[in-house]
């Protein structure tokens, strides 16, 4: 026997299978498009299907410069891509993001981490965070984070961005009181392994209070950081 | 030159430097002892250093049942040791436990992974937070979980306890709105690998919203939850 | 002294060596070929060499578009190629199919899983089965899952096909009594290692009832979903 | 609100949940028990509350010596328990093993797998399958296997044990149609690391029709073996 | 003080110290060139060396038709180039290969192993073995390589090449009493892991007398059977 | 059907599966005893079973002294056990070790190597050849080898046994024209990760004529040297 | 509150925070780019953010033939481009290098590890050394070696860069008294996965007096053996 | 022929070659003694061995209890046994360790650490440097160690030990101008993996001039800063 469609919150493109009933589920939070190994129209076709469904913002990550171009070229209004954090965010034309709550850090150790935090912070700022960088301010000169960490204490969640050693979000956590959501990055070479390194050395840090996602998930750090940046601008308002 | 004495906020044991600031550097949260590793002699010389500087509470993970008798043959009062989470938590006597707030969930994927969530429950407990259990609510049943997901939403973050093949926190993480907090435990065999099968399934949830800890860390996912717990408690006094 | 001709059941083309006794040391399973890394020109000559040999079905996995196309323009016909799944199945002209029997269910957690489990499912059709298809319904978002699940308990072998934290296939046994072939993929990045972390996700699966086969070998799945069900199949005629 | 306690089908021991709902969900398979780290009370406890639910049999995995004199000393009476396998099976007084149908092969390359090939047996025996065993026929000495073929190709479904190289099962199952479900066990030194040589062996199978299992997992093998074994006798039976 | 010159019998090309006392000191087998990473003009460099020095013929491995055009064209007269194994072979013009002694026996589990295979049969042909060739006759049709064991019993050793699980090589040792060389390949996918499987498997083996080489060795198993067969056939001349 | 009794070359002994027919396959090298895992029972059966046979000479590798004295003490008599190499070898009352032919050398890099490098030579011995050993030659102090190395290349095969680094085995490889079975231990600490180290360090030999067994495979790596060695023996006998 | 503008001894290039601080900390040793993955642009910022600052020698590595193009055509002034250790050194027009002093010996065990090991030597050089170059002297062939090794004693620090088996560190260190900093490189195929084999024999060498770098960092083992070279030529300077 | 007796410079203690040349060789650093693994009599044969030959100092390492009370009861006098970093000193009666010079600092992050650092720090002072001693300044509490650094960086040459996350070496190099050596440490547990992960932090280290030895190998760094300092004093005498 067939599910009752009147209970389905979720719809099929062929391909996928739509989770509508997430952003009621999660707490607000909306569906999101992972870009890497779509199609140009799969992509299409996914922002179509929840544009049409209700009208809300949409955040697809790890979309390439191609796949914006497609979009755009497609006549797909509203399109927000940055190159950097390879995110594309679409919001209904003439409205902005909304207001930006709270505080959420974003740190990383070396310049070339810039790229997953920035889609960490583009996704924390997509799911309505405030979002304050401190980049390159990795340990080997210990001072240019010390200098920062009067503004990265302000935040309700930290996320700490880093590839080779990874001894960052580590630091950090010896001296701020927030969350650190700790991103291993690929950034490196040798003994890096892809990023074990760095994923090893934060899942070993010695100061509590930190937890580590997938190397170079710059999109679940800001999503989580967004989620605890939210939960306590929630109980600030009641 | 030797540093200034008058600005040192620790001092040695000997065989520790006591990190006396950490509380104000943390928020709050008091100096921790790990208790594995350290002889009887090292454990009470710790023990005595924290009650003596500011008579209050103080948290050591990993005793054996032979460190606590130890402790408490030497006449040390005030000692409250659960075998299960190899956990000692000295309170002043006659004090009680501070009024717990908030929520904690900690749940585990089977009644193995039961001593590495007592000391994520401890330590939550131990750091301010109220603490709920849900244990072995595995995937291999998921309607045990699902029953408890109403109890489990209520919760300002969650802890995801879990061995073999560790899927519980991303379908918790899927189901609930709250931080997922996963803690890879090294129950199992064989291709578990002390815990890393369980450990890589939860750094590649599907689902957002989950972060993971060094497998068997209960400490580390207990503290981080308190410390998410604590600042959405204090946004609503505020 | 060389072997007795006359007792040859293989043949050489000079780089392989035909199994021509395999249909009926495995119970009427044919041959079949992996085009991965081989030229054209072998593809051709080995497609031809089973041809000729007795003119039943061929099947060929691993296959390009340019694969494909060559033996076309060779005027091979009655080559059907599926570019999802990357697999080739010849039939002698005019025939179609035979009548496909029981039920093989094949499901995936994401999108990205699909080829894959298309060459489970054409590879299971290719043997003989009947196959559903339930694409999409990886924990994440555990309703859509359950929502299949009285189609899926239907089947007599369930292929579960998932990448990232593979947890599909320990969900799905736990909640069906036929056997689960999982198919761990090479989807995902960081810390999923090429396939490495849904793999020990399946092997460590706390629901009874599952085994794995090698990353991303939808075939290996297919074959062994298929070889379940002609026996069920089979026993059912008898 | 708690969940509705007419709809619970499992019940808490303090320590776990039993999962009565199982054998109805997985076919008529019932609960079994993992006996490793498992206190000698709290598997006492299990087997009671087993057997009060509705006094079917039972099988327990992974007992010592030393937990089941201590099921015998207190009084659990017609407790079968198989050092070798290390399981203990109870059933009613003066009940017997219902009659066993169809036919599971189990093989072991060397001697040293042993006990996880009985862990398979008794499984497989105790979830309703005839078995022979075919012990010792690794390839080393490929005569050995070759001469016991006959017989393991009558079998429904095969399981192959072994260690070090772990070549056995991709043999059979190039000489065989029944699925093969093949268990690595830990038997080995050095670059066998724990039984990963064999896992990768059996994962990489030039051979169709095998799957594998965890690590020494007889157990898991067992199972699904005789769920296959019990489709096809079903469906000769219908 | 400098090294005496009268007793160097290396010199330099600038970039690599050439051993011309090699030759004395490995028994009279001669310097061989890896090719892999050369420039063009590197490899002539050391061709033009190596025979200026004493003529005498010289073997290079891992090289591209590229390499192979370029000393063509540059005039080096004498190339023997073959594709398959990637291999050239200078000889003074109008000489052959001197005898070829004694027997080496090269086998493949597939087809996709015969460029290494042809690696080590071309560099052991080189050295003055006979080589046999047996491809194609890996585990899962065993039958195939059992018929080809009388032939390959005369060789005085055996190389076996073998990826994916690479049990060839244990197989034909428990089958003849000659020293089996084994070569594992990157052959393969997956949990092959660019050929750590077939490598495992190998030093795994069962069966005494097998010992392996690095992954996609061919030209050192081919070296060292050569030496052994050497060894055999001046013992028999003297 | 069962397998025709009269061309059984093997028996049971409830456990095992005797082999009586390898001493004809391998070239008259007879059966052996892997003695670690077994019972002191089951290692007196194998022992009385090829004892009674045929009363030739048999070799038992990993055994401990409690083993040795358990075979003594129940009356077997013409045990030679060797407690450092952890070998017995049974031989008729009176008879003594045949006269040993060739020359096989066994090197060590350090003392702790020297269990695994008896183990080599007492086998290379039980199977007929004269072995030379040169214990603690390790590349630290390179003079130590060279000094040796006269006598070592006169060995028709080279056993170099090492931990740590495990250079031995190529360096002996680059002065020698000898084949070289490379012996990895798992003597060492850390990074040596219990042999992998020098496993490695001898696959990526940059010499040629070097081949590795597994870890501590000191009968192995004997085997070979003596079938090596037989094999050149017997070319210069005919 | 905003860090003292006073004291900051860094600057922001938008993507990069320049630690001019290092020179003046580090001993003297100037800041150096790692020029992999960067922009040409960036990387023009870099050089000219630095040469602005003070003038004072740039070191760049990591640094493709196009990066080198594009700075000499916008008309960087005074580059020093070495393709094959990929080093840009830029001086101000008409300064040369400083004299060198000390001594620094850099060692390859074969030629494909030039590279590496130029990038240590001109790292050296940079940093104030006078560099020896030992070349191709790798173990398979000892007596290159033991002729160069007067020179090499000579060094004040040894680099010791080897890829594949790595043992050359391990043999220097047991025939000189300086340090020996070991660099694995990736030179090699299959089981050297991509540099770990000779990492691991440089981790676990049995001469004292070696310690590695990552792989292939030659840049971190010339300015490890520089500054060493550096405080013995400024002790002998005092 | 035997090797000439005259040129020998090392003897032979049965299991043992010693090396008396070592000291001339390595610049007077004489010969040590590796404790573990050797019986109390190899254990006295050795020191006696040595200081039989000339008197001087003896180090021995990875000594236990047993073994020191062994040596004492052998009427051994002038042992120094420090169980903590468990090395035994001998030293001829009456003598005192020789006057220290220079400066070696050893620093670790963590109280478990000091076993670790005290080995490399005895080592370093039986080789003649003077040590200061830095302990438990890991980063979790980095003002620990910005406060020890004015002492720190008065070393010649830095020992940084450290375990889980092992960042302490990479924060030194950032801060000191020194070679430092670092030290992982296998303190920890879980993702530790053994000490991996320090170590691969080590090796991936931002700042420059770190180089890393075996995991747990105090004696290698201290012997290695010890060979530094030497180096430095040496030239200011001269």
């Amino acid at each position: 026997m067939a599910p009752d469609e009147k209970e389905r919150c979720w719809d099929s493109l062929g391909f996928a299978r739509l989770d509508f009933d997430r952003r009621r589920r999660r707490g607000g939070f909306g569906e999101t498009i992972f870009g890497a190994g779509k199609t140009n129209e799969q992509l299409l076709a996914l922002f179509r299907a929840f544009i049409e469904k209700d009208g809300l913002p949409v955040l697809a990550t790890r979309c390439s410069q191609a796949q914006a171009d497609y979009l755009k070229a497609q006549g797909l209004a509203g399109i927000d891509h940055d190159p950097v954090s390879r995110t594309i965010i679409w919001r209904p034309e003439g409205q902005k993001s909304a207001g930006l709550l709270g505080c959420v850090a974003v740190c990383t150790g070396g310049t070339a981490d810039i790229p997953v935090a920035e889609e960490a912070a583009r996704t924390a700022e997509f799911f309505g965070a405030h979002v304050t960088r401190h980049y390159d301010v990795g340990i080997a000169g210990i001072h240019r984070l010390l200098e920062q960490m009067d503004f990265i204490r302000q935040a309700h969640a930290i996320v700490a961005v880093a590839g080779m050693e990874g001894a960052l979000a580590g630091v950090i956590a010896g001296l701020a009181d927030a969350p650190v959501i700790a991103v291993p990055t690929s950034v490196g070479y040798g003994a890096s392994f892809g990023g074990l390194a760095p994923l090893l050395t934060m899942l070993n840090s010695c100061a509590e209070g930190v937890a580590a996602v997938n190397i170079d998930n710059g999109f679940g750090a800001g999503y989580l950081a967004a989620q605890i940046n939210r939960k306590v601008c929630q109980a600030a308002r009641n």
